[in-house]
């Protein structure tokens, strides 16, 4: 058996390209004590592991990605060879591995069980039942805490946390759901396909004049999965008590330089709280917003858009497409 | 009787200066229907006001100060004579009037009388038992939740909000209370007279160095009065769960140009949150915190440090000093 890798040819200056990647075939290794190795099925492409790509990124339980070997990212495989005492052959789980074939999991590697009574197939948790509809759905309800009849606005509209965001936001009780695209062509995709209300070409026209159009009654809460240029002139919108969850930051992996907004004074003007924050923080909370989403999803009230890509070799152009904003819904890579 | 008034001969180009004002005599005006006549006792600065100082600043129910009129600031005046139902002559109360010795409170000016029962002077309801004592106590207990043993950092540490927010950190078992100030000086005086721990001259040496030598168990609460420069080197120090309560923005007030900082996705990676916020939003639990503040000042263990200048003249030279960074605790003109 023969395994196919995506090494780290370079690091990436700015946006990821395709070249900043190659592909080597290897032996598929065989598991040593307490390790296992997995057949992965699906590779998660997620903005936030270019974070790891930047020499000296990381720590010392997360070091920077090295050059030349596999690059990391979150996979859903299933266990060929176990001699971990906690992974049972045939078990379908996710962790985080690499952009490759087969991996070994190590002994310390958290692998995280598929819960099997949705009766979802394993991409999906990777998309809307994955850390990417875990963001949404907590970001709504837990930070911002949407309200029936609000004005939710969300950047990177058209991407994995984006879409769910949009439509869920929708499944709150939101009055106006709006939405940032790069694409007058994305736009129309979010309208018709999504739900979106309406969306904003941040790429065309002037934005703040957008903003005000789409948004008639200001902005109660900006779902912020970039982090860039698009803060300032949305902070000019919002309304008094504003919540302004904040979970990606593509804008500021790829900066090579940045400057933030010049109006945060307009938080304090608004009562309006820009937050942070990373799923795990509800960990114990999972099950119960997965039960949600599955509920959502069965009544065929919610979609798991996804940009799905064949063979692993493709991870690289796949990575390249979504930091260029040309992929629709969470970028998947099937192996 | 005179009048003596201060009044805006100028907008303010950045900092105000105090040849941005004028000093007029008048007559003291009569009280028409529904009108009362106050004798202002003491005039409160606040760096708040200087947004209505600009040209078609303000909405239409607080419009931007005219040119060649008095200044509209915060006040603690007694009512000489009352044509308002609501405002008995002798009574002591705290509203938004202007920097003169004698103003009319029209009917429809909210006069909020000063609570007899913790027997305090006035000026105390302009310091730490007013806006700006409440603003430290709810940005830490309401906003921030300051947890026992906590790093505490607040910028403009001495003036009015921060040296009480520095007093009332402690109160609330803060393990570290840090400051910032603008000179040598006004850091020895919040070190030996306030109480802080530590502090930072940001405007000597390294801050980044400074922020990682005296918060060596980094930052939990950022009190940030400010708004400006100091953000970024603070967000590259704050801990996971980090709270920013952003009340002021005395930087923001003042700038003719400015950025933002660049690294707001620290505030995703460390699932921080920089909230706005303004007393009004819990006017229903201002007398609890007030009950709370006054047992403090009773027991001393909390402070009113006030920058006491005479003489309603004076409101100019005292508005320079505040922006300047010159004076030390609450700013107030005594009539």
């Amino acid at each position: 058996m023969k395994n196919t890798q995506v090494l780290l040819a370079r690091r990436p200056v700015g946006r990821p390209v395709v070249d900043d990647f190659s592909v080597a075939e290897s032996e598929v290794p065989e598991p040593g004590e307490g390790e296992a190795l997995m057949q992965n099925l699906y590779i998660s492409l997620d903005a936030g592991f270019r974070n790891w790509m930047d020499e000296g990124a990381g720590d010392d339980v997360l070091p920077a990605m090295e050059l030349g070997q596999p690059v990391m990212g979150l996979v859903a495989g299933k266990v060929l060879k176990s001699n971990r005492d906690d992974l049972a052959e045939g078990e379908v789980v996710v962790g985080r591995l690499a952009w490759e074939a087969y991996s070994i999991a190590g002994p310390g590697d958290l692998m995280v069980p598929i819960q099997q009574k949705y009766g979802l197939a394993p991409n999906y948790y990777l998309g809307v039942m994955g850390d990417t509809g875990l963001s949404a759905y907590f970001g709504l309800t837990r930070v911002a805490a949407v309200q029936p009849g609000e004005t939710v606005l969300v950047s990177a509209a058209g991407g994995a946390v984006g879409n769910a965001a949009g439509q869920i936001a929708r499944l709150l009780g939101a009055g106006r759901v709006v939405g940032f695209a790069g694409s007058d062509e994305k736009c129309r995709w979010l309208e018709q396909e999504v739900g979106y209300d309406a969306t904003i070409n941040y790429r065309a026209g002037d934005v703040e004049a957008a903003i005000a159009s789409t948004c008639p009654e200001g902005v109660d809460v900006h779902f912020d999965n970039v982090g860039g240029d698009l803060l300032e002139p949305v902070l000019n919108h919002i309304n008094y008590g504003a919540r302004i969850p904040f979970c990606g930051a593509v804008a500021d992996y790829t900066a090579t330089e940045a400057s933030g907004p010049s109006n945060l004074f307009r938080l304090v003007a608004n009562c309006g709280k820009l937050e942070g924050f990373m799923t795990h923080y509800w960990v114990d909370d999972y099950e119960a917003a997965r039960d949600v989403l599955a509920d959502w999803l069965a009544a065929g009230k919610l979609k798991n858009f996804e940009a799905m890509y064949q063979g692993v070799a493709a991870c690289g152009q796949a990575y390249e497409d979504m930091f260029a904003g040309r992929n629709y819904g969470k970028a998947i890579v099937e192996v």
